[in-house]
């Protein structure tokens, strides 16, 4: 068996890395969404067997997105997929600020993609399922009588802040830490989704990330969209608190190489 | 304890190659429609405690068995158990074309032998099950009529052009990124089956994989053998697009060490 | 892309070992109890479609917050986030009985931080969810009519004293194995809880944890807190139990190289 | 922060080999009898609100209880806990024969501690709970009347053998690639279970580990006691199968370094 040798590697072009960024989001979104529409809940005639996947399903979902998309494109572009990720890093002194607007542009393509191709094979599905998708938001965020659980916009608020910077904190965390877990990092940032995910959909539908928010608002349209703002505003303030109290509270700090609970 | 030493390894044999790959084909094939079959909904007469591992259990088993034959049988062969992969492989300069015929007959074998074991366990169940599995396609990809959840042949056409595309573009970059990833590449891999799944079930009951939807089919008979070229066909579209275009747009891109989200 | 250079690290300092169990530990109980208060049942008029979690659901929420803050503390603190472990570790001489104190404070500090957040958020939800959440006694533990399956109180013991014993045992036998496995600690660590809530959540809602029972009792108050005195006892027991018996029974060994089922 | 050093390793004694098979075995059939017994089926007032963990919690469970202990008892013993595997292993010249019959013992003690264990934990349960648990076979293997969906003694045997030996070709292979995959291992051994018991619960309840069968049948009795050869023969047909033609096809074969679907 012989393999035609790969040309010698160059350093990631900045379209390669853009390219990285929009290709990932996109995995995101389709993948979040698509599950959300299609399969958190499947109509069954045997109410004795539930077939859909529910919240679980679709929290696994979006944490495997970042998981795969961090171990596919994270070498090229980092694996940032989402605009609050990109500040954070970059108030955590990670990344580079001259570099953020191109990295938000590239992800909103691909998130928007990502619905756009949703919607598209949504229309495609049995008479009113589209209709019905849309009515109900095409899995965007919101709170009050948008909120999957009834939550208000204060708990909207706290949880996106909250989730937001728990994920900087884990994404700093584990990034930082180069001795033993390199290769897990995507597995921990990816399962820290799914994790936050379990928590939050009942209150807001889980955003932790604007460009999915944005994407999907776009598609659920009218009230959606006077919502959006805040699932835009509240996962940058969590993002940027994480990213500037991280480096103040542990980046000077040598990891030790003992392992978890040593 | 003493190990009696192991003979010399010598460079895997053509023989050796073909039977792994049917060894994990058969896996794949025999673990998905197992589950599928046998463990998705389960008859129970208390409804408040469904057992039946729902879409979530097929999407899960579905990972685990290309995670698993990753591991096991991945490092004689490839792991590739899929003739979409094979050809989306060997379209990305990645996989000698000379080998692509004996790897797809090896593929197909196991396939067919994994679908004929659970057809065989099935014929030894309850009075019905058999003909209920049959009648209901034997986890057969379809359409219209035959999709899940009644979508059309576009969207089954579109769905498995996307996901097989997106699952090669995984492939593609897990393995190239040798420095940081190289044990990880079977989890990335397998558990972007399970992702897929999640999102394409409903659709068309999630092809991805012509050897897997060949074995079914012949099994499902009549409808679903005339609907069987949609679930050859594009999957292997998907494949060679990713196959062409990630070599055009990634492969003369040198990876960073830095994971992701770094 | 240009990083700005990490300044020269230093020993990890006792504050930020403390913070990092803070942190842990909020991350532990806010999962934990968030899962389970706001997504394991989900209210639906559609009964074929259950979207809520339910035991499965909290029991990975709470195997991925270990996982998680294992991988993103746990270089900093050894990522102990309860009190259990922390005893355990000192008595299997593998913590500094000094340093026992001051990282049981900082875990019950993140422990009543966590579980006060979520009761926040919850006090934001629909009218009558907090009461409802508080009366179910706010995910804490509890026998007798308190315990979710109506096991008595020997149960509770019993299984509180086992299941942390085995929690004990997989920490000292996973990071005592320094050889192979070092980056996978955290994985089996957390996923260790994962599997022992899955058994004992019918039980007594599954301890494990003296800050996280604490903190839950806390909000569940009179009936909780009387019964709390079991969840904070025999963990502890179970932990003290397992770290001095694998010092005697295994700590001299020398672990071989190859790994499982070889 | 000092930790007291460690004593110089010594090779494992025969008594930790022993120790830790008999642990790793008590930990499977606590972790899958448990699940099964207190955790499959939850009863709910809500049935829109299953929280029972169903056959997906359970063979979750089940991979995990071997994935745990093959992390932290493997490198002591080799993690077996599990006669079938013992054999086959020793089928393969992978393990010394002198040592088989030693390591079953302490397999099926540990098997029937854990039984045992959960035996009297669900006596402490509600009226009627242990009656109830007993009466359907406390997890017993079974076919037939017996058989979860109703499957005969074919089935039952056909499945027993070809899932073992799945399992054991498996263990082969992922152990013999010493090279990437090494710390790897345990997950692709314990998602075998996981996976395997997606397929055949519903079948005969999933044995592939005699002393796991002997553990349940013994508190089964009677009519499960009747059936209880079947699941102590066919797992090991099957793993010798599997460990006399690994080592015909396979043992020869010089792994590369390329990971999967490379």
């Amino acid at each position: 068996m012989s393999f035609p040798e790969a040309p010698e590697p160059a350093e990631p072009s900045t379209l390669a890395r853009l390219l990285a960024e929009t290709f990932g989001t996109f995995l995101l979104v389709f993948g979040l969404v698509g599950t959300a529409t299609f399969s958190a809940a499947f109509p069954s005639s045997d109410t004795s067997n539930p077939l859909g996947v529910g919240f679980l399903g679709v929290a696994v979902a979006l944490g495997l997105t970042v998981m795969i998309g961090a171990y596919a494109f994270g070498p090229i572009s980092g694996g940032h997929f989402n605009p609050a990720v990109t500040l954070g890093l970059a108030s955590a002194g990670r990344f580079a600020w001259s570099d953020v607007i191109m990295y938000i542009v590239a992800q909103l393509v691909g998130a928007i993609l990502g619905a756009t191709a949703i919607f598209a094979l949504a229309s495609a599905g049995p008479a009113g399922f589209l209709d019905s998708a849309v009515k109900g938001g095409f899995v965007s965020n919101g709170y009050g009588e948008h909120s999957p659980g009834g939550f208000g916009i204060g708990a909207a608020i706290a949880i996106e802040i909250i989730i937001t910077a728990l994920f900087l904190f884990v994404i700093l965390g584990v990034t930082n830490a180069k001795h033993a877990v390199a290769g897990f990092a995507p597995i921990a940032i990816g399962f820290t989704l799914t994790l936050l995910l379990l928590i939050s959909i009942p209150i807001d539908n889980a955003s932790i990330n604007p460009a999915r928010s944005i994407a999907t608002a776009i598609f659920g349209g009218g009230d959606w969209l006077a919502q959006l703002w805040v699932f835009i505003v509240f996962p940058i303030v969590g993002a940027l608190i994480a990213g500037l109290s991280y480096r103040l509270l542990f980046d000077g700090v040598k990891y030790t190489k003992t392992s978890a609970a040593k």
